[in-house]
């Protein structure tokens, strides 16, 4: 990136989706993206956030919410503070979604759309077999609710697209919305 | 401020004390100083922590200590991204302060220190009364310890100094530390 002169407005990037449909990867690939070119990024993982800030709570719809609502507040406290915070969390409900897209300066919602089937085919850390045989009773998009966005900035569909074609679309939206700029 | 070149890092700038004893209004003039000099600040009040990191938390040793951590991972966050975040807690144990101190980039320790019988005497939510008839189980400095930090980088006497006096050390400090420079 020399030669180049980088900038960028503080913002939220809130990756939205089904366990394994790729939210972390292409969250990871936006991140080193913006570290390169300079920018001051978090990402808030939802595991490091469970760790740090909601520990003790579970997975039914109010602890979600909550959970959400936790990592909305840092996001805001980031983003109006010129910070670019990065999320990658399945948060399947819409309306706290909504809820703290109202809070946030400069909110921009990824749905990275993947369909059941092909998640639960890569099975990556074998929940959905165990949810599927229903050990896992609030497990989402099998023994729980998903409500895809209705309006998100970016929709990515992770099964047909690559990876460098899904991070392309979010990087052009990110230079659309002037977000960020060379 | 106008003509000058103000520069900051990012750091934490952290009130503890008993209930009563000037974090707050010590902190707001710091704050509003730091913003007119063009800072980007932060203030994590107890109050709006408690609403939105740590709401069912209550005043047990182990929740104060849950509490004072989500604190410090937000502060760790802000601070390691050039934001200044100033904190007004009681946060009464040493052993979590110590803790967070080793986290965070830059943590600024203030002792608002002041007796007892002043804070008690002066009584501005009607607390310390209720406490000392034993209506408040743990209430900090009566019914429930406070560990005074050992070296901390500010001691403010507020029970002897004017607000003017405490606020002009905090900011001295915060200038040889090189933290702040015009």
């Amino acid at each position: 990136m020399t030669g180049r002169s980088f900038t960028h407005q503080g913002f939220t990037l809130w990756f939205t989706g089904l366990s394994g449909a790729g939210k972390s990867t292409i969250s990871r690939i936006i991140e080193k993206r913006l570290r390169e070119a300079g920018a001051r990024v978090e990402v808030l993982d939802g595991d490091v956030v469970r760790e740090n800030l909601s520990k003790g709570l579970g997975f039914s719809k109010e602890d979600r919410d909550i959970n959400i609502r936790r990592i909305g507040f840092v996001c805001e406290l980031l983003s109006r503070n010129g910070v670019i915070a990065i999320v990658a969390a399945i948060s399947p409900y819409r309306a706290i979604r909504e809820e703290i897209r109202e809070r946030i300066l400069n909110f921009v919602e990824i749905y990275v759309e993947c369909p059941i089937d092909v998640v639960s085919e890569r099975d990556v850390k074998g929940l959905y077999k165990k949810a599927m045989a229903g050990h896992l009773p609030q497990f989402t998009g099998v023994s729980d609710p998903y409500e895809p966005p209705l309006h998100p900035e970016v929709i990515v569909h992770s099964a047909s697209e690559t990876t460098e074609e899904s991070t392309n679309k979010v990087w052009a939206k990110l230079e659309e919305l002037g977000l960020i700029s060379f």
